[in-house]
């Protein structure tokens, strides 16, 4: 098993944390995305799609798409939780790792990609969108601040996926200044909590 | 249980088409959304995001998020499977439903939402995009009518969640045009085998 990874982009970065927290050993692959190898001929036989991460199986199946490779590592090793223990709990789980997807990592990363260089000829690029999607991330940073009033994590009283996908998302948005404002204490905590985890930096 | 629905959004549909899969019986209460009542008060305690679909269980909790409900629903009727069926399967699933959501349904329901009226106000629009989305869901689906060419469904031999989440999105396609080209034959195959499909109805 080995992983194809990229030390830039946040979607690598969430399997990294979320393998770091498992405890296990797992080979990386560093893509180089500067050098666009990742959307050559060759690694798109691994993904098609042309993105990082990518899960190569010792038999040669490769798994793209961050959160099927969290799933598949889950079902391998079920220790420590990170994608709920009961059918109520995965579903609570889920719906918090897709709100913090669609809603917060996604708007982020358009920021990012619809007007940066680094895309230029490789995304149909808007940079009117990009100010639309950091308005968007800006507005769900306040509400997710809220909702952090009451709970230790995004998705209740466990950190899981859902708090690795928010995580990697927020220190993403730096690079499009979109970040924690002054008066979101909540969220102020939140960030300080997991970053301190020794996952944060893998 | 209860499912929050609505006739005409392709999400609510992707979770109708799971259920009659599952031939479970569960009882939808339709939400106005052209009245709006998905985006006030009383609804947004059941999803703060105000989206259709939402489970609610017989304890009051609510599930929002499309494949949160349709995993839930998974977990307690694992028959016939619509996820997957081991470690491997369930992440190969995994990635096709997520890229058929990411990179076709997502897409088709920007070219929709980010221009038609019935979205005026209720999100940051922006006609441009909204045709940059449509340019990019047809070069999904020219990918994807590849794709097709050697196998029965979108992830594999087997009819998956994969194939409900394309169904919804290329049957929404049609409100912008977006639709299968004369020549793309496989995806045409494969579009008339899942629509004959009697959960289609649903």
């Amino acid at each position: 098993m080995k992983i194809y990874d990229s030390k830039t982009a946040p979607n690598p970065r969430r399997v990294r944390i979320f393998v770091a927290e498992k405890g296990i050993q797992i080979p990386y692959e560093e893509v180089d995305l500067v050098k666009a190898v990742n959307r050559g001929e060759e690694f798109r036989k691994k993904n098609p799609s042309g993105g990082v991460p990518v899960l190569e199986l010792d038999d040669g199946t490769c798994i793209s798409e961050t959160v099927a490779i969290c799933r598949y590592l889950e079902e391998l090793h079920a220790n420590p939780p990170l994608m709920g223990v009961d059918a109520k709990d995965c579903a609570i789980v889920e719906m918090w790792q897709r709100r913090m997807e669609l809603e917060l990592l996604i708007p982020i990363a358009d920021a990012f990609r619809l007007r940066h260089d680094f895309f230029k000829g490789k995304v149909r690029q808007l940079p009117e969108y990009a100010e639309v999607q950091k308005q968007n991330a800006e507005d769900r940073l306040k509400r997710l601040n809220n909702e952090l009033a009451n709970r230790q994590f995004i998705a209740g009283d466990r950190y899981t996926i859902a708090d690795i996908t928010a995580l990697c998302a927020v220190d993403f948005g730096r690079v499009s200044k979109i970040g924690i404002q002054p008066d979101q204490s909540n969220l102020a905590r939140w960030h300080a909590e997991v970053s301190a985890r020794p996952s944060a930096k893998a």
